[in-house]
């Protein structure tokens, strides 16, 4: 046991299985991690330059961090975020360490308890618990450790096992800094992925000008319906280029649409114009889906559809801060009646694969199982957000894997914007894989030498076939 | 331990739990089977011929096993399932049972591999795990087997300790073969339930055309909504004169309606006229549920509401397989407010008995077990379809015995198309049950002398009692 | 082990968590109880007269009972439960007792059983399980203690060792019995809190007199808007005298809203006036719980909003024998919208403090704790109603803590009417958390010094410092 961590940490705590379960897991420790999807910057290892503080490396980029230290009454102005404003009120990095470490005791038995515990004992060496009366001496030691080469971004990935990351970027994004990564010969594998909610979704800022964009980047009319679709098909083509191999799609919702082409090529026309109504902007974010899913079928990419998250819940926050400062929310989502569309569609095309996520567990059994155990396009994504947690992933299995199967998943994804939450994410999905394996085995309803499979399969396998890397 | 199954499968994993599941299962495990809803074939028992082959016995009837072949990109075509033009693009049953050998690892933790291997194990003596390799040498020895005397319908019955077993007609059906078994002077019984979706659905398929084959069959004129209904009442009893004690409904929702006299007469009237449209629709199924509830306080028949399929999702399959190819899904469903109606109608007449199922586990603790628990005529149905799995049960009575209590459940429900899973299916759900109840009883829950009544109670006692069998 | 309760109940069954959850356990059990929400009545404390019989103590009132026993067809009038009429069916007290005492086995594994074999072991010395054999047994033995001094009220409530007791009036309510409680001299603390739905929810019985009522008692004019606001800031004032520190809405959602003070005048206008249909009087209840907060904000009193109750569910139920007879359903509920307009007003103000509670668990991990998780003003409840239970609990802190923390909950709440399941109650809670605490602590989650923290914390401090007691 070290100093933060417990060794068998969350195994089964009878005898046997924690036996067993250690032993599934000594077979996937050490295997390389593969994170085919996550909101890590490019630009650091295109850079490679080394981070600057504590509190800028584990707290101001968090999120998870933020939304519970302002849920008993911390003001993000006391963190050091930066308002929209461009004013930051708080620029003591030291006082904003010890702000988090005197809350620390909040994030018991919370997700972010175990990454930031497994940060600090593994990468930090540190050997007391966080807190107000050691917040000092973390803020020294790691802050001092920061400053080595074996703290830079490449070095890390290299010591972090990192066998292919990838990260997301808008369509519009230039993807200068994977250009960089390539041009430098460094041997890590980073890989973009085609982000196009910019330009399908138009809710997002700056729609129109953002279709204007496209068509520049792309040479493509994107004042015509069938000019904007082939301006995707380069865009993607680009992306591939760039080693992708997947796509992303943020929407509000599940909802797909199968329009003829000159009702698509009329809602467009509306949409582009800036001339939709709310109905009409729902419709094209539908309709767009499944184009996605025609082009995945041409061109092989995988799509992937995270729906469902309510963001920017608090306008105050919203105006202040702007975006990713932990006030999104869940939605409820349907699936079943809502991918129907697509599923009608392409959903027995073979080579298609899409890769489904939510944020309302209900969904589980009750619609992503089923749909998954059917649909030969359709695999599972693991629990997303505020579901990547031992409870939420034990929940996950239980609610899936009877109606679905193991094979039907997509391994694990950390989809994490914090470099030094990768290892111990992944960590933390192979254990809890492990423990939900060993109480398979002793209730026999899995032979052990499955078990052992299966372990190789949930930590690396499926995700490499899932993604196609 | 068996070459497949270990003897203490689905038990708890701790030493003292297990022992104690164990005892209790003993006292469950040899009693008979009590099967009081299915859609076994009643032809099976008044032919009493031989199964032709492993693969039509265990892979092509079974939807589970063709939507998880499915899912993983087997065509039905080479699965040799029949097409509805008639076409069967594989004939080769050695093929099929190879290809399905080859996929076997994908059940791995579902309910299917738990009941084949039960079948494998238990019934045709098999030794190693089903595989590739293993894949002819049980097609041969099963298919050695089928041949056997002991391997035929009506000996399976016996040999599976079957107490009573009810299999599911058409409101049309002649019920020619429970004639026949009746007159075989074979002493197994078999019975049937009352199931009039074809002539209380209007979007079942030919139903125009079912009430004038309704009215046939019960000289009763099914033009007029008073003469329809007495159709229903003499269609019952002749149904009841066959051994059966219930009925069952299979309505896309749970929603019931009371509408007085003369608006049922006129919906009925647009209805039967096929002047409906969608609303009315909906609206004459929920009227038709209440009035199954009036005549089953008129004639002591329990009423089964299977509600909440969305059934044929994906319209290719469908269009060229035909129903019940494992492209049905679960919905949403609601029942406090859906069953408001139908309760205020006769939710509290003494002898009534509804006995409620859901595809939407949400339900369970929300609305399910709050209306079983207070009103004297509802039971709560066992955990359905694909909820019919180890973790689906132990959700199912951790969500609902809290606010029902046992005694306002229904017992287990094999609702199997497949004669060799019915043992196999009892006794996955006697083993949860027993492992539930040995973690009540070593958490002060319950007294041992309370769990060992229970645990006759679920596996048989209230069957019994919540079908009047 | 006593007669009825195996000192270890609830606990893990492995030995280790068994032995760590009897060691935290063993930190809270002698803590005072603190009751921040509840039913009890004041005037058993301002009388302090002795209790009549079994039957009328622990049968007659009780809502979990009387459904339990209803759903399996005994009938109200057979309980002695009283028609609206004043009619009363059944008189004899040891009949209801010895109806009650052959029905007991329908308790098996819900809460009821806890609480009443608690109340029965613990409170009046049982050695045997009650049943059939032993009513008579109970009904002497329990009678003859209720008319000894140490079982009165007040004598109770310290041998209970309750360190506060909030019950519930309606805004209407003189709070005479907590006056005479406060001058009787006795030092126990009993406080109030205030319940407006009497005033705020428009179809609540006699709402319009309910507001001519609401004017005459805080001397302000309720026929205008700003008159009525003025009331409710009155009452609340004469709340906070006699102790209050919170209030509490018992609305059918949870549903928020923030009209202009124009629009809001105009709405209570047509709702003061008798005019308003269904949709105002909803808008009006969601005006109303902004309207609350804000003043909660000015006045510094807690607000709780217990959403979605589906009350009165059986109409044959609620005319022969009225409210609160065990035929209240769930409803299914919506946070992340619902609360949004309020959120949006004052949701980041300092001082607020909402405790949100559910009877859709389903909003636990999906609204709940995420808002719950960002919100400084929100804390989350403890499970409700058909959820305080042992699977329950584990259900809430499953699905809660590693999204909103321990500590933006609001500890437990034991929101009873029967005096004698209050330590029944706080018992189950104690013990549970310390189980699932014992398992944080083994799964290597929490450190034991930590878990021994929260132990205290859950079982006081949380609810001492959510309702600034």
């Amino acid at each position: 046991m070290g100093a933060l961590l417990d060794e068998d940490r969350l195994f089964p705590i009878e005898p046997r299985a924690r036996a067993l379960a250690r032993r599934l897991y000594g077979l996937v420790r050490d295997l390389p991690i593969v994170s085919p999807h996550g909101h890590t910057d490019p630009r650091w290892f295109a850079r490679d330059e080394p981070f600057a503080d504590p509190a800028e490396l584990l707290v101001m980029p968090d999120h998870y961090v933020l939304r519970m230290l302002a849920s008993q009454g911390v003001r993000l102005d006391d963190l050091g975020i930066a308002r929209l404003s461009g004013e930051r009120r708080e620029t003591d990095r030291r006082k904003i360490w010890r702000c988090f470490a005197e809350h620390y005791h909040l994030f018991r038995a919370t997700p972010s308890r175990l990454w930031l515990d497994h940060t600090f004992e593994t990468l930090f060496a540190m050997t007391e618990p966080l807190g107000p009366q050691t917040a000092d001496v973390y803020f020294d030691r790691i802050g001092e450790q920061l400053s080595d080469a074996d703290f830079r971004p490449r070095r890390l990935f290299e010591r972090f096992n990192i066998e292919v990351l990838a990260t997301t970027e808008s369509a519009l994004d230039d993807l200068a800094w994977h250009d960089q990564i390539a041009a430098s010969g460094w041997g890590g594998r980073v890989i973009t992925t085609y982000r196009p909610d910019s330009v399908t979704d138009p809710d997002f800022e700056g729609f129109c000008a953002n279709l204007r964009r496209f068509g520049d980047v792309t040479g493509s009319d994107t004042q015509d319906w069938s000019g904007y679709l082939e301006a995707h098909r380069r865009r993607r083509a680009f992306f591939r280029a760039a080693g992708a191999t997947a796509t992303d799609h943020g929407h509000p919702s599940a909802d797909t649409a199968d329009l003829s082409p000159d009702e698509a090529a009329a809602l467009y026309a509306l949409v582009a114009g800036g001339r939709a109504d709310a109905g009409h902007k729902k419709l094209f974010r539908a309709q767009m889906l499944t184009e996605m899913a025609r082009m995945s079928v041409e061109d092989g990419m995988v799509m992937q559809i995270h729906a469902g998250a309510h963001r920017n819940h608090s306008p105050s926050i919203h105006r202040l801060f702007g975006r990713d400062k932990g006030f999104d929310m869940p939605a409820r989502a349907s699936y079943v009646d809502a991918l129907k569309p697509m599923l009608d569609a392409v959903g027995l095309e073979p080579g298609l694969s899409v890769i489904v996520f939510t944020l309302d567990e209900t969904a589980y059994a009750r619609e992503l199982a089923p749909l998954a155990g059917a649909y030969p396009c359709l695999k599972l994504g693991p629990p997303w957000w505020f579901y990547d947690s031992v409870e939420g992933m034990l929940r996950h299995r239980r609610a899936t894997i009877e109606t679905a199967g193991f094979y039907n998943t997509a391994g694990f994804n950390d989809d994490t914007r914090a470099l030094p939450s990768i290892p111990a994410r992944h960590d933390v999905a192979r254990r809890v894989d492990c423990a939900f394996l060993s109480e398979l085995v002793l209730t026999g309803r899995l032979r052990e030498d499955e078990a052992a499979e299966l372990a190789e399969d949930l930590a690396v396998n499926l995700a490499r076939a899932a993604y196609r890397l």
